[in-house]
């Protein structure tokens, strides 16, 4: 049987009603297996990975797509790896003529044909799970377990998730009806109407240099399921992850008898700016500084831009009854990948007369020492360590630690850590300062990386308005509570609502701050600074297209 | 019983049920009688509605709400008569204080008592609609049946088609789950997740001067069912029929134990610009000129905005089997309301060799001739021609039509038409001018009012890609076409949906291209110059609120 978008949906259409009904509960759900186990993924799917991971290093990355003028390259991994791949680089005006070429026939494919083609394309992502892991580690400097998890299935997850709102949304109202409309003792009026789904026009998806695919798959599925072209810009020091993706994307297509050129890949130095200016340009999804998305939101006025940009993420400490818990839970959540996620915390917040701990208080003075003894024992074995921290992913970040110790009373130092296995990796260890409240200006701005601050406050309400004020004027993807008093839960709940940012509260197992579920949890709200839009929600995908009628009457109406 | 939220929700349920099934299958349906009769709006409706109406005249518009500095006023009927009211000039500081003050009480009323609310307001506006009617009618220059049906029951169509998108977005995900997430041989992760619908803001509706209520109920009813607060600016010309609706909403809030400064009036001469540059303004809804259409989309920045702006709005004569059906059609087209709606054809494109006509052929000037005497003769009888024509709102649209005149030649002159009733309403016929393609610099662009210009192109593929063009380049809120040739149909079906314009095919009966009917037809599509978004789709609700989470581990989860 030719393989069409329409046999494409009917293979996977039960897994997509799956999707929908898990993002309508938002009760666990996965499409794709989380361990890298030989069980999920084949006996020699670990090996092939690796092979092929190894295969694309030291050449052009082949890519068939329009207007190649030359080729870019110059990844170098955080673990000391130059990965020597060139890829190709295009001709922004013949990526743009054949992205708009291409669509018409993607807008025939209709809804469920383009949901059946995304799906296809994120199970054979999936599929190659295992190599994707390597090119995201090499890149972002993930420590392998991480890479897999966040690169590839819980990647591959949010794409899903993106597809499944997209084509909830697209079929949200019939494609067809019959109107009747009476008119008394008078024939009734009769219409047929027809209602199509039409993309908005060239969506362009702007890659991050830490999480390449886990944030690029929600706006490129998003996109592309609405009926869309989709130009796929990655940062360039990790290129190679969504390299991977348009490849098969543009595989995928072909077999199903469609345009490849309706997911191209854009690299180059100047070529985000100067797309996300082109007319053609209708979408764009960006993550990354705030500076830039502040600029795309500013000059891209052409297009719907969705931007996640930084933020300062706060915990918020009035007690607790499991202080072990809880601090083995911040010491992973600052540890995990050093600190490099928009998630992790940032900012802790603990009363000057410190806090009920158990039975027991706590001053101010051991709760950091707890945080940082907590931080330190968590990392003291190097070989499980690096398995956590991964490697830092640019010399950024690497001078930024360096300097923020300066900013206040170090509590625990950044230290470096030799890699087992890659003598050139450059790996580091959190850095916990502690500063008073009014030291905002130093605290009260994202320091990305493993950089965090315990900051006196005179009570817990003060903690509360701070970390409050801090998320409506700075933004926030997260923030944290550890509580026991019931009423004060309520309240704080309800000022981080207000504040318009994600809490999590008491978390003191295998739960973190910094990790979010997708059909279950948003990934930012759209409601403060960090972020002008959730992962994923139908204000995501509802802007993404137009729905476009034309109606006709079916029998001779009545004279007027 | 107390009326609250919650009680008003459970005697809506139903028809807010209604509502949403009716927007998904876009099949005929209403909730409100579009016909002026005593049977559905009782014996004295009419009498009581009309004296509701006089009792305002020459007298201070009484609406109790914060921040009263001044009064405004001025309003001239188009019927000639003067309306001699004032409203009250509110401090814009304190009516964004107050709006903002109101909406966390709001957003715990939740998503279902907001609809509730929502669905009580339009209903008692309904039982309002003859005292509406009169408000519309001389203020807009409605005949008396267009501004009941459409100031009245289609506007409330309108309102509760928004509150139903809005009731059932908010509704896309469960307000709470429990997630479990299974971890092999150890307990599951279990976690109690919350899903807070929070409004974006304060929202403005900045109201026009030709549909008060149909236009800007929507905004209204979508920005408020979701969660924000709403000042209405209505136009300067057109304030009594959202006076009405404000002070409506808010008794209906006040009753359900909310704060009525959710919904405000805001008059004045820049208070529209004033506001729409406050930090506190989320989300402007706006139609009219494109001018000011503009000016908000580059200078609110901070805001979510939907405007409906100018367009051309064209029709491709290709040919017909029923030329007396088309004519009759398209004269009542051009004829209601003189033309003064967004959606009224400006731009007929006919051969330069003819059309096909039932069994004969119909040469150019057949067909221009055709159409002038369809006009002449629909509107030969005042008493008749003036339930259709109404009354010109503007001075504007008075002079243009004078100044249109020279553009090309004219088929049929504008009429000045005697009001038997009201001897100072300004009253006039349509104008139909001819022109050869080449004039697009003439009727290429928006000439607001009854002003129709058939223009002489080489082909009927030459009509479809003008028509195409200049819904692309100038927008359109409606496109027709007659043709007998199902290919070319088809053909044009497509073209139109790329261009991103409703099409209504081979109108010869009581259906109209000018007329759209709420939870069937969308007004507007967002894909083309006239409008950036539509009347009513996902994506006009969907970014007028966040979701913001909390979540909160259940039990004792496994230590790492």
């Amino acid at each position: 049987m030719t393989t069409t978008p329409q046999t494409l949906f009917a293979t996977h259409e039960a897994t997509l009603r799956q999707a929908v009904e898990a993002s309508r509960s938002r009760a666990y759900w996965s499409a794709f297996p989380e361990m890298p186990s030989p069980r999920a993924y084949g006996e020699t799917a670990a090996a092939d990975g690796e092979a092929a991971f190894a295969a694309y290093q030291g050449k052009p990355f082949v890519l068939d797509q329009p207007g190649a003028t030359g080729t870019a390259g110059g990844e170098r991994s955080p673990f000391g790896i130059d990965l020597g791949i060139s890829y190709p680089v295009s001709d922004i005006d013949a990526l743009l003529t054949a992205a708009k070429a291409a669509m018409p026939g993607w807008r025939k494919a209709g809804p469920d044909g383009r949901a059946g083609v995304c799906v296809e394309i994120l199970k054979r992502l999936n599929a190659r799970s295992f190599e994707i892991a390597n090119a995201v580690m090499h890149t972002t400097g993930q420590a392998f377990m991480m890479a897999f998890q966040a690169g590839g299935p819980h990647a591959q997850d949010r794409g899903l998730e993106a597809v499944a709102y997209g084509w909830a949304a697209m079929t949200a109202q019939a494609p067809a009806a019959r109107w009747e409309k009476p008119q008394g003792k008078n024939p009734p009026l009769v219409m047929d109407k027809r209602f199509e789904v039409v993309g908005r026009g060239v969506a362009l998806v702007i890659g991050c240099a830490t999480f390449p695919t886990w944030n690029g798959y929600p706006g490129l599925f998003a996109s592309l399921v609405t009926g869309n072209a989709v130009i796929v810009k990655p940062g360039p020091t990790a290129v190679l992850p969504l390299a991977i993706t348009v490849k098969i994307a543009r595989e995928v297509l072909a077999e199903a008898g469609l345009d490849p050129n309706l997911v191209t890949l854009a690299v180059g130095d100047t070529i985000a700016k100067d797309l996300a200016l082109r007319p053609e340009v209708a979408i764009i999804d960006y993550t990354g500084s705030t500076g830039f998305g502040d600029w795309l939101e500013r000059n891209a006025r052409q297009a719907q831009v969705y931007t996640e940009k930084a933020g300062v993420n706060t915990v918020v400490i009035d007690g607790t009854d499991d202080p072990k818990g809880m601090v083995r839970n911040l010491a992973f959540t600052l540890s995990l990948y050093s600190g490099q996620m928009c998630t992790t915390t940032q900012v802790i917040f603990v009363p000057k007369d410190g806090i009920q701990a158990g039975t027991e208080r706590m001053g101010f003075d051991q709760v950091v020492a707890a945080l940082a003894g907590g931080v330190d024992k968590f990392l003291s074995d190097p070989e499980r360590a690096v398995e956590v921290l991964g490697a830092i992913q640019s010399d950024a970040t690497l001078a930024r630690i360096e300097e923020a110790s300066k900013l206040g009373t170090v509590a625990l130092p950044s230290r470096a850590i030799a890699h087992p296995r890659f003598p050139e990796a450059r790996v580091r260890t959190p850095l916990i300062l502690t500063m008073d409240a009014a030291d905002e200006d130093k605290y009260g701005h994202e320091l990305f990386g493993p950089i965090a601050i315990v900051v006196k406050t005179d009570s817990t309400a003060d903690s509360l308005e701070r970390a409050a004020r801090l998320t409506r004027t700075r933004g926030a993807l997260t923030a944290g509570l550890y509580s026991t008093d019931p009423a004060l839960i309520e309240q704080a709940t309800d000022a981080f609502v207000e504040a318009g940012v994600a809490l999590s509260v008491n978390l003191t197992g295998g739960v973190f701050v910094n990790q979010s579920a997708a059909f279950s949890d948003f990934h930012g709200t759209g409601a403060n600074p960090a972020a002008n839009a959730a992962l994923c929600d139908l204000a995501f995908v509802a802007n993404r297209f137009r729905v476009v009628q034309s109606r006709v009457p079916v029998v001779a109406e009545a004279a007027q």
